[in-house]
This record gives C-alpha cells, structure tokens and sequence, in this order.
C-alpha cells in the first residue's frame, strides 16, 4: 500500500556535484547541489540547477563555463560545508583546506582532491521558476588513475562516490554490485511474444 | 594523478528511471533512462533525456504526462529489459509480469512493483541534440508505507533503489549513510575568517 506524499523534490538516487566557477574577479568557489544529471548523449552533457541567489551563478554565466567535481567519501564534509556556506562571505575552498587548479577547456577551477572531474562549457541555461538549470557540455573527464579497472575504465567503487538522499537528509555511499546493464534483463527478451 | 578521458557521459551516481507513458492508443509503456534529475524546486520537477526515437517520445508529448517509477533491486532484471526491448515491438510490463495502474493526478501508468513512484505533468520540452529533455511538475510522489521511517520520511535503505555506474555498465545498490547533510559540514563555517 502506498501513501502519498504530495508535490515534492524526491527521487533516488540524487547526485552530490561540487560545480567550480570562477566569479567576476577571478576568485574560484565551490557550491554543493544535488538537482542536476547528464541530460545528452550527442554532444555529451550535464545538467545542473542553480538558484539565482546563489554566489556561482553570476559567475558560470560570466565565464560560460564551469566544472562538476564529484566528492569521495572522505570529502564528505566539505561537501556539505559548500553547500552551507556562500563564497559571498568566505573562501570556501581554504577554509575547507582543498585546493584548486585551473580547468584545461573551460575558465572554470577544478577541485584537485576530487576523484573524478567534468570540465563544462556552458552551452544554454533554461529558467525553471525557482532554479536555472544550467545545460553544460562536456569537454572533458578527468579521473584519478588509481580508480581506473584493468581495463582503464573508472570504477565507481574505487572512485567512491557520495550521493544525497533527501527523505534522509543524508548521505550515502554506493554499495555492491548487483547486475550488469545491457545485460541482465536479455533473459525477458522476446517474452511477450 | 588523474588521467584525461574526453568527452563523455559520465557521472556518478545516475539514477535508473523507468518512465511509465501510455502511447497514442493508451496502450502502457515502460522505458529505463539514467540521464535525467530533479531540477527545480519552485514548482517541485524532474528532468528525464528521451531520445526521437524511442517508442515513449510520442506518447508524452501527446499526453503531455509521465511517470518516473524507481526501481528496488529486486527489480534489477525487468529494469535492464525496459531499456534493451522496445515497446513498438513487445508488451514489455507483461513480459516482465508487472503490473500498472493509472497514475491519479495525469494520464500516465505508475509501475505498481515499484516502492516509489511520481507522477509529472509534462512542463516544458527542450532538443538538446541527441536528446530530448522533458521537464515535469511533479504533482505527487507515492510511497510503500513500509519504505517509511519513524517520522513519515521516505527512507532510501527500506526503498532499496538501484543506480546506474555508466563506466563499470553496471548496476550497483546504496551503501550505509556517511554523514547526515546541512550538519555534518558546520564544523567548517567560519573557518576562512
């Protein structure tokens, strides 16, 4: 028996991006949000939503670019620290002891202590009511060596990744494997037929 | 040290969306996407990428609705199969024995199996190229009372969702919780003053 909930912002698995820009004077900063996802294959691209409150959105307009770095369990505090506070009153990235480099496509800064990282260049930004949702293309994906499998594809158990469950107000790790795509539902092919 | 990939869709984690339409004959449908996200709050709504040529791009569009089912892991096999077969060509919620039934706010199947299930009014609609972003209003979100905590909240570990890793092609389930968000990173506010 199900209940209902009413109008919400609830689905699961939601992302936990730590998205890089620059602002107007060249100070990088980092935001958490957790309302975005890849949204296109062909150019490949990311979404990402940003309310117009927010310190980076000025910014990723500027520039017209930005990064999506994604945390490791260790990062976890920080993430959610970025997500409290506004690079309007603070320098996020030093209070939090992390470090940033310049992004190799776009004007935007990468987080360096992030396993894996997503250069954007900002292709369109579409006003949703309360968030813009910026649409990014994917220049480039930078991913730590040592979560690479032997076949150097990542592996998302040794990148290690959070995400945000909002019933929860939570964060979780990812756990076991449980089957392989393209692949496992081959057993009801044809079925109805 | 991080190694260059290109250009690519790859972010962790991506949900597994199996999005429930009717076709032009009211005839119901289930697809599996992992490119898609909450993306605003004000009014609450879900982005989902559907390409032209999927058998469900019609039936949206025309009934200007749809339906995002999550999926447990007990429903890993009938969810890769929504994405390999197409409904043009097989009844795949029969194949799959599932079941639907209609959603109460729009005109669109809820997947019965599934322990949380939303239902959208189709929003807005945007080509990103290879894609087809639909924007929905969420207008309710249902939940298995069993999937409840103390609280009434939704609980991500009694939903049991699965998500998508698109470097490993596999399937993976949620892990313990780290940390609980907007607290755990209090401990850094101020820090850079």
């Amino acid at each position: 028996m199900k209940k209902s909930l009413g109008p919400q912002t609830l689905a699961y698995p939601t992302p936990v991006y730590l998205v890089g820009s620059y602002d107007k004077d060249g100070h990088a900063n980092m935001m958490n949000a957790a309302w975005g996802g890849i949204c296109n294959s062909i150019p490949p691209s990311i979404a990402v939503s940003v309310r117009k409150e927010r310190y980076s959105y000025d910014g990723i307009l500027h520039h017209k670019a930005f990064t999506i770095n994604i945390p490791n369990v260790e990062l976890t505090v920080p993430a959610d620290y970025f997500g409290l506070a506004s690079g309007r009153n603070e320098d996020k990235i030093a209070a939090a002891g992390l470090t940033t480099e310049q992004a190799t496509h776009v004007n935007a800064p990468l987080l360096c202590e992030c396993p894996l990282v997503i250069e954007c260049r900002l292709l369109n930004h579409f006003e949703l009511g309360g968030h813009t949702q910026m649409i990014g293309e994917i220049m480039d994906v930078k991913v730590e060596e040592s979560c690479l499998d032997g076949n150097g594809n990542p592996d998302i158990t040794k990148v290690n990744p959070i995400l945000f469950a909002p019933g929860n107000r939570a964060y979780f790790k990812v756990g076991e494997e449980v089957g392989k795509a393209f692949a496992v539902g081959k057993t009801l092919m044809g079925k109805s037929s």
